[in-house]
């Protein structure tokens, strides 16, 4: 297959319950690269327009479950797994989905806006 | 910290011995994404410039090791730790080093170069 046109980076990376900032897993990232991925293969889009791929760590754990876009060079933050169809939408049409899209102050934690709440622990994957 | 300028994506994929297109992890891509995390901060480009991850299936698997340098969109491939302090010059420099780009036959198994031999089981880490 050829290289795809996007690459979706998908952080699943998880910290210990309790560290303040979280992490992406701790909200459900690795359910969201589940689905975004069958999501991609459904709609025909995954043997040439975007894969995805989970990733390590990318430093704004604050702003998690993020995505990083590439080439285009954006992250989707605060991503749940309502939003993976508008994802999906936007990238089958070359838009993106503006109000996920993380803005400069999101990168530092101290001027980012609110984390999603992480889910109860035990609590059953979101669907 | 800011967005990085860059994010290099290190698939560290792990498929069973014998599988006949290998894998990332199999030539050795684990240890590469912790050589090229700790030669980016050696260097003062963790915080500004670069930012190394580690990935999951990139599907380019007998090209492997391969990073995904982006948002340039890019990807080396057939990287040995060897390499890692070139990548990292070419990086602080702005260039890249075109022998490890994988150009558009590398992407797909039956058009591409051959793969870097796996090290024996048991060898010792690459350093």
């Amino acid at each position: 297959m050829p290289q795809r046109k996007r690459y979706l980076f998908v952080c699943v990376n998880r910290r210990p319950d309790g560290v303040p900032k979280g992490s992406c897993a701790q909200r459900g990232a690795e359910g969201i690269h589940v689905q975004l991925k069958a999501a991609l293969a459904e709609r025909g889009l995954a043997k040439v327009e975007a894969r995805a791929c989970s990733a390590s760590c990318l430093d704004v754990c604050w702003a998690g479950p993020v995505i990083a876009v590439e080439p285009d060079g954006y992250f989707y933050g605060r991503v749940t797994p309502a939003d993976v169809p508008e994802i999906v939408d936007a990238l089958a049409s070359g838009r993106r989905v503006e109000r996920l899209v993380l803005p400069p102050e999101d990168f530092t934690e101290a001027t980012a806006a609110p984390p999603l709440p992480a889910p109860p622990r035990g609590a059953p994957p979101q669907a």
